[in-house]
């Protein structure tokens, strides 16, 4: 009896489980992006970054093509992490050279009354779909990991209409009517679970949460407008799926229970790392600024990291960014019993990466990890 | 027998030294600023905000404007942190609405090779003329703090030409010629230190040098591309300067050693926090990020602290406004022999904030901070 899509390299999610691993698993925020000619050839057929994300087969071949060029250990949906505000009819669209805005904002206490939670298997089916497309292909090789923004990153966006720099629209708010801004927040949270649960029930077997603009928070405010969401939305998650079991002539014979675990990460959080992993989420990206000895020996066995590569040392050449690499993974240290790391970048890779780099990258990431856990 | 410009007051000066004070000082970074409509009307007369911050008189203008509207403890000189690079002839402009840019970048080991360290009596002569002009202007009221921009944060604009957001040229430069980088930095801070003693000479109380880019960095790369420069900068600085003694008929009778705190703020460094307090610095800035409660425990009586609200809550209601001051000066605590806390921002003033605001939280600040020494 075997379960149905038995994983081929399941390191990433036993590394999220703080299981021994043969190496240290790898995969790379928005890993599908401009830096592959590839990726750029399909966007350009979907004619829009819009089109590419709302079409499941298209979402499907740009997930997999960064999967077919470096042995990366995970694949991530491709998405956007504005895709509940825009089901919640906020009109997102893309501004060239300026990244993402709604035709709406929600700042008043008209426009947030008229927030409602969107339907999964409505405006959001695109999503879904291509979770199941995903899982198909994907054919058991490595674990896809599903995603979404979390309630604050998403409210910033929806109460600034764009990725802010100031962030004084939702900040105004936030010191001004924080009964207001919970309000929205509390929509978002109620979204985000229902989301993400139904990408599981899609077939996602971990799931991450975008804090994307939680590092923009004070001490205090972060942990009442972003944490306390972060930390409803882990509690309302499935934590388990069912997957079918086959027998050796394919049969469903019946099923098995699966831990779905996600992520949290929190771009600037740095500070927050105890309370983040006190969160109930099984795994804590962490960005670059972070001292992975120490983010390791706070968080104890709570928890796995993710992390955490300055994308820019992907600019260097292919030996200097194994050596960078190498100098994550000492960081770290041997993973024992009870910890576990996940080898990232601390933010999405950028498109001025060459592929060479990545390959340079992946390889060294395995091959020393492996060295380190036999103690040479 | 008084000192010459003995300070009328010096709570400033004595929080930086951990000395008791009988309120908590504040100052605001960028308090001579666009939300001042008198300091607009300057800058309009002055043309441009180079010219305000080249002409001596201009600059002691609008440096002492905000000291006339609210009962601020420190003044701080009028310039812009790019001034060393701009004297080292790389063209310093700005582009509305899009922040500072330099007409040449520095990149090639050329480029590199023709930096050199500018002499404060020339190029920037009118600079320590600005500082002269305001201390005699400013008359003893309060201390005047002379600033700039740290050897990282320099670099940055010199390397990228402008404030960059993903930081991909000098990152390229760090880690694929940590060597050229390097003598950029080594340059930078020998600048800075022939830079800050002319300030401290022509009168300069304390000195605050701006990493505002610190917080980019990689934890390993911080260390080696910022704060090792801050240190050297710290090492190299005047500590002590000489003040004139007057007898009753004011003529000057002798000279007494007075000393000049230095305070390091490094924007997002909150997580280096324990070793920039160990850089020699007589007070660390601290972003909002920060729980100043327990920066306070980890720095000890190392250092004083100096920050930490969020420019942001200045958005709200004076009512609001003083609430949120509270809160801040409630997680300091009430200084102990020891301590030391400045109060300011953690970043600069926004141009949209209400002057009202400001009234407020500076009321509140010493209102508050009294209350709370006389332990009510």
């Amino acid at each position: 009896m075997r379960a149905v899509n038995a994983l081929a390299n399941d390191t990433f999610l036993r590394a999220l489980r703080r299981e021994p691993t043969e190496w240290t698993p790898i995969w790379l925020m928005r890993q599908a992006g401009r830096y592959l000619p590839e990726y750029n050839a399909t966007r350009k057929r979907a004619g829009s970054f819009l089109a590419l994300c709302k079409t499941p087969e298209l979402a499907c071949e740009v997930t997999l093509q960064p999967l077919e060029r470096f042995p990366l250990d995970a694949a991530i949906l491709f998405s956007d992490i504005l895709t509940i505000p825009d089901a919640m009819g906020l009109g997102l669209h893309f501004v060239d050279g300026e990244g993402p805005r709604f035709q709406r904002t929600v700042r008043s206490e008209a426009e947030v009354a008229q927030l409602a939670v969107p339907d999964p298997a409505g405006e959001l089916r695109y999503v879904t779909d291509a979770v199941r497309t995903i899982r198909g292909a994907l054919a058991g090789r490595v674990p896809l990991i599903g995603f979404s923004g979390s309630p604050w990153t998403l409210a910033c966006y929806m109460v600034e209409g764009c990725g802010g720099s100031d962030f004084r629209q939702i900040k105004t708010m936030l010191y001004q009517r924080p009964d207001l801004l919970h309000r929205i927040l509390d929509v978002n949270a109620r979204a985000v679970i229902d989301y993400l649960n139904a990408q599981i029930e899609a077939g996602a077997q971990a799931v991450m949460i975008f804090d994307s603009w939680g590092g923009v928070l004070a001490d205090g405010a972060f942990q009442e407008f972003s944490l306390d969401y972060l930390r409803r939305v882990i509690a309302g998650l499935r934590s388990e799926r069912q997957e079918p079991v086959l027998d050796a002539e394919g049969r469903v014979v019946g099923s098995r229970s699966v831990r779905v675990p996600s992520i949290v990460f929190t771009k600037g959080g740095g500070l927050w790392l105890e309370e983040i992993a006190a969160s109930g989420c099984d795994g804590v990206g962490v960005d670059w600024t972070v001292d992975l000895r120490r983010a390791r020996a706070l968080v104890g066995e709570r928890c796995a990291l993710q992390g955490n590569l300055d994308p820019m040392a992907l600019m260097a050449s292919p030996e200097q960014v194994q050596a960078e690499a190498r100098k994550v993974l000492e960081r770290f240290g041997a993973p024992a019993a009870g910890n576990g790391h996940v080898f990232n970048l601390g933010h999405g890779i950028s498109q001025f990466t060459a592929p060479e780099s990545v390959s340079a990258l992946v390889e060294a990431v395995h091959s020393h990890s492996r060295k380190m856990r036999a103690g040479t």
